[in-house]
């Protein structure tokens, strides 16, 4: 047997030139473009889509880790096959058709992050269609948290509402704490005031209008009950949607990317407001995640975003579920 | 911080109903259906697509791995959050566009498969058309091994080749056993007897006037290049494509699904023809893949496919690549 090594192959040796005597057709034009990014599952009689809206391109730099150096942060990369000094973090909001209401959870960097990134994100819209999704089908908008990422898809490209029959539900501590004049006055993270300006200009008087707060531990909509799951926002929440005796655990940024931050858990990842509550937050869902072998679907997991959590360690590793080819 | 656990939320304790004040929409109607799979990346100049053809479902016995009883299989996969006691192999024939050339590399399953497994496999032409390829545009099929999962798609649903202006490449050594009446003559095992009749069946008169043979250590087509691989089958090939500074190794099946088989090297898999032979193969690819971190695409592996290995222990792991929406 012989097998040559990528330097064979690179430098040509080793390789002879077979004279195809194929009729020759005219060549084939590249597509130049991925595939739309969504992918369906079932739980119980819920139909759920993750719509991709595609990924981020984050440099990383000492403070991306408040508590990791970024040569750790490269060293986990490395190790994962992954570029070096960038962070690829997915965006995957989430469609659940209950058989009574078509559901969107979480929206995507929108119109204005689809300009920003030139294309690397904002894809909700253009996947969403692909899916064959009629934006003005969709019933509710239910929201994790308030930072962009998660709410500035609710403004379409004419900055009017991207969902325009949609109400929008948010988590209430999360409402009140980004209108709360008050606490911008306290904060010192300019981060977080940058956040706040952000809210202000996303919640439009027509988002406003459309818009509900619901309580944590109580039925959001029928079938999906919101827990709170606070410390990356004060208010950030997570959703468990039920049916039959199938579950799934929507679990927001509990964790970002969890190649990075399930594996490494005490990581304080710098968008995580109360970093100290973030990681309490995420070993208790992530123990009780892999304690009940509960299937778990994450913004921030790679798409389709759906697995399961093994404990390992003093950490997690998250198993994508294989791409299924029927329902 | 409230989190439920999976049986408070099947049993609906501390969950009360808020009442919903938005309007009611029409129920928008399921799909009922997954996404088409297929995926693009690069290789240098070269564009490739990986085309799902759908996934198996072998029950697993105690003969489905050789020298591992059923209940370590059954432990591998539960330890991924897999389904017991069935084994879903996924099938991804893979697409390259060298920009001259239109070559397909391996077909899937076929109109057959289609039907035997009631749409689980055999998708590949109705992937291949959303992928938006018309497949009397591909120029080349190049085999690499007369399984019936890579040779049946030759054949489209009349029985007349699939690709009617493609030339079919096969390895000379492979295509040289299964048409050699002595290797018939000599075979013991069942499952190579019903081997050699598909080919039979396959290699149509049509087929094999498209069909040329090539020969290890060669470039098969410009830029793709021919190694020795034997084992799973007596002439099984994978295939190098390399463009500028850039490569994939493509595996065929020196690894069945790399979630049992790259783990588990030593597993000698039933459709192994020479087991003790395909784990030596493995053995030394899977060193090679690690040593020089070469990106790798698996007929066998999670769609979409494509991925890098890590050496760890007497084993390897597979590190599948994310989705990524730009090419």
């Amino acid at each position: 047997m012989s097998v040559l090594s990528r330097r064979e192959v690179l430098t040509g040796a080793a390789i002879m030139a077979v004279v195809s005597s194929a009729p020759s057709l005219a060549a084939a034009p590249k597509a130049g473009k991925q595939a739309p990014g969504f992918y369906r599952y079932l739980v119980g009689d819920l139909e759920l889509t993750t719509v991709n809206d595609g990924v981020s391109r984050m440099p990383i730099t000492d403070s991306f880790v408040l508590n990791a150096s970024k040569d750790r942060v490269n060293a986990a990369l490395d190790a994962l096959f992954m570029e070096r000094d960038f962070y690829a973090g997915p965006y995957n909001p989430l469609l659940i058709n209950t058989g009574k209401k078509l559901v969107l959870i979480d929206t995507g960097t929108g119109p204005a992050g689809l300009a920003a990134s030139k294309g690397l994100n904002g894809l909700l819209l253009q996947n969403l269609a692909a899916a064959g999704v009629d934006r003005n089908d969709i019933d509710a908008v239910v929201l994790t948290h308030y930072h962009g990422d998660h709410i500035n898809g609710l403004l379409g490209p004419d900055g009017a509402p991207a969902f325009p029959n949609a109400e929008v539900l948010a988590p209430a501590p999360e409402h009140n704490f980004w209108t709360d004049e008050g606490e911008l006055s306290r904060t010192k993270n300019p981060r977080v005031v940058a956040g706040f300006e952000n809210v202000r200009k996303v919640l439009t008087p027509d988002i406003r209008k459309r818009l509900r707060t619901y309580e944590w531990d109580k039925e959001v909509l029928p079938g999906i009950t919101a827990v709170a799951t606070p410390g990356h926002t004060p208010g950030h929440t997570s959703l468990i949607a039920a049916s039959g005796k199938d579950t799934i655990y929507i679990q927001g940024d509990v964790t970002h990317a969890p190649f990075l931050f399930a594996r490494h858990p005490e990581w304080h990842f710098f968008l995580d407001i109360d970093p100290v509550a973030a990681e309490a937050t995420r070993r208790k869902v992530y123990d009780m995640l892999a304690a009940d072998r509960m299937r778990v679907q994450g913004f921030h997991y790679p798409f389709p975003a759906q697995g399961h959590v093994e404990k390992r360690g003093n950490g997690y590793v998250e198993h994508i579920v294989g791409w299924n080819p029927r329902l």
